[in-house]
């Protein structure tokens, strides 16, 4: 299959008219769309260039997004998306990281070129790929334009998945299962820690027999001792694997930039007991809020029921306990719309989905396990098949 | 070693008051401080936590500079950075990715805590970490504030390296020449793409007998045949390669996020005629200009040269040739400041470190062979010792 068949022409134009939807209900009429899953989801679009400043421009009538990126990569977008050849604009390398000028200059003439220099126009304001400088400038350079705040607009879209979405999550599952048997079996004193690491990212990429992996969102977590009482540090480059090491394993597989994510923790000798016995309230937490998710709960009620289960055990996990996650690149798997937390009254609806992560960091150590799940019509049901528990590696 | 002893307290004292000096120029008073390997160059944090807003404040006056981040992130900066536990101010989970409050909320009522609410503050407007909604956010939230553009301050300090930054790109470039040799050695046809990329994302972490590797910043970028005519794409996850495939290896070894970037071309066959004129063009002309490539002359004369290299050969390189690289997170290991290209001023020095890459993208496929670099006293010194050359490989 080519890049630009993954998905029918017919799910992307149902992808824009669900954008224009919420376009509507917000009151913008052109929509400047710079991240990248974003871009992707959009049009299918799908290269690691958006460390230049790139983006979509999409109005409420044109037949198809408008590309644009640098010149370099303008085969990269005919190579990987659906749009025709009128639709991509490469700009000059002069736009980029220049100190003289910026690639919204160039953006701001192609939106007056196109009549849309005074419109109303959407941008994603809190977004990696839209700089506070890309807003100044696009607000120097279109007096007339009104900019709204879009901030996960197509997030949100992206949101509830399409079958062909879920059938991708969900070979991206398969190619997890093999990722996080492959580090549970490997994971042992004397091992250094950067080969099981090295084995991870390997296996992310190789996949499974049918399905190929793609390069994930976020690299493997999978910090050792004491680096386990954060949450965001790796494996260290320069360490072997000890006797009584906790290990996290935060890893995912990924497919077509689909995401199935899953956190588990090993622990490599005879746990202490308040270990163990964290581990078992959270399985068993984490067991009963499995049971208790089905459509037409709210995103804070999941996260009051697991906060239920643990009452009166002596665990606490004071963060956000989920969020809703997808296609994605680098930095983050999460696509930051649904998260499972007080506030959150995101009705829970069939085709969404959901990492439910309740990472407890302690002072000295933590425990992680984990589930990424789908709302079906009747409750949820998992993407990854691997035993919820500590996993204990004797000598 | 301890994360916190990959260098001295001296080092990073030296950082920062080169970094103080660069503020006194521009009239900064407070540096917000957002950009991930900014963030570890003065303090040595090293997480995956800058998918949430995070970064440092320095003052002109503090023994050292603050860490802000999210509390279960607290923990990861007291394990990697030198600083003291008064300077590391963890926030609660509400001010992530909320519709309600914004973390921007929380860095200026800290602003205001340590008395710098009024001053002029220098934030790094075109950062991938400073989205146009924080810059909006802090700007209401400190009316008496006066904000001024630091966009690559710290970078330029960093454009210069010392001698143990140096030691430590001289091992990912031994990093850099394992990856590189087993990507040339296992590719071909027949071989699934994506087995050659878990090989070599492998071997990037593994990285060789002495020198653990690390996550580098850009993933392995290595697209074959018509993806090859454009510079972003990466292998394809469901493709076998071919005979008579062009294939770019843009890899590179990375060492405690110090980079060794290095590009390559593997010809699967006998090469057209225009491939292998287009690689003797290159190869020449690049070890030409590495010759050319002295302290005191500037970015733009490189640039020159190269292109002098290229007169009357029918090869066009329209792009910029080569940028400062180093200490990075995702997306690039770029440092965005040097550029080789027209307009770039930019005297030479020892201690710089630029990737010199030519890529050449034409409409059916591409060539690539680059040199990273370090400007010595007398002239330039390569950091990896592999052949330039067109690699053909025959059946």
């Amino acid at each position: 299959m080519t890049d630009n068949q993954r998905f029918s022409k017919e799910e992307y134009l149902q992808r824009i008219r669900k954008t224009r939807e919420k376009m509507d209900q917000a009151g913008i009429q052109v929509l400047l769309v710079v991240d990248p899953a974003n871009m992707n989801y959009l049009t299918g679009y799908d290269g690691w260039s958006f460390y230049v400043h790139q983006g979509l421009l999409l109005d409420m009538e044109s037949p198809e997004p408008l590309w644009f990126g640098r010149r370099q990569d303008s085969n990269g977008a005919r190579l990987t998306t659906w749009l025709s050849e009128r639709s991509i604009h490469g700009y000059a390398d002069e736009y980029v990281q220049s100190r003289y000028t910026h690639t919204m200059v160039f953006v701001a003439s192609l939106l007056r070129e196109l009549g849309w220099g005074s419109r109303r126009i959407g941008v994603e304001m809190d977004n990696y790929w839209f700089s506070a400088r890309s807003f100044m400038k696009l607000r120097e350079e279109l007096p007339e334009a009104e900019f709204l705040d879009a901030t996960n607009l197509v997030n949100w879209v992206r949101s509830v998945k399409s079958p062909a979405e879920i059938e991708y999550m969900r070979q991206a599952g398969r190619i997890c299962e093999k990722v996080m048997n492959l580090a549970v079996d490997s994971i042992q004193p004397g091992l250094r820690e950067r080969d099981a690491a090295a084995a991870v990212a390997g296996a992310q990429i190789s996949g499974t027999e049918e399905y190929g992996g793609d390069s994930p969102a976020i690299f493997p977590i999978m910090p050792s001792a004491e680096r386990t009482s954060t949450a965001h540090l790796t494996y260290h480059p320069d360490r072997v694997y000890q006797e009584n090491d906790v290990v996290l394993l935060e890893l995912c597989g990924t497919r077509y930039r689909y995401h199935a994510p899953l956190s588990r923790t090993v622990y490599l000798g005879d746990p202490p007991d308040d270990l163990k016995k964290t581990a078992d309230v959270v399985v068993r937490g984490l067991e009963k809020t499995l049971e208790f998710i089905k459509p037409g709960v709210s995103a804070e009620e999941v996260e009051a029921f697991w906060r239920s289960c643990l009452a009166g055990t002596g665990v606490e996990k004071p963060s956000r306990v989920g969020y809703s996650f997808g296609l994605n690149y680098v930095p983050d798997w999460g696509e930051h719309t649904i998260s499972f937390r007080p506030g959150d009254k995101t009705i829970l609806t069939a085709g969404m989905t959901m990492h439910f992560m309740p990472g407890i960091w302690l002072d000295t150590y933590g425990f992680e396990c984990s589930e990424p799940l789908l709302i079906t019509d009747e409750g949820c049901e998992t993407f990854v098949a691997i035993p919820r528990k500590l996993f204990i590696k004797g000598r």
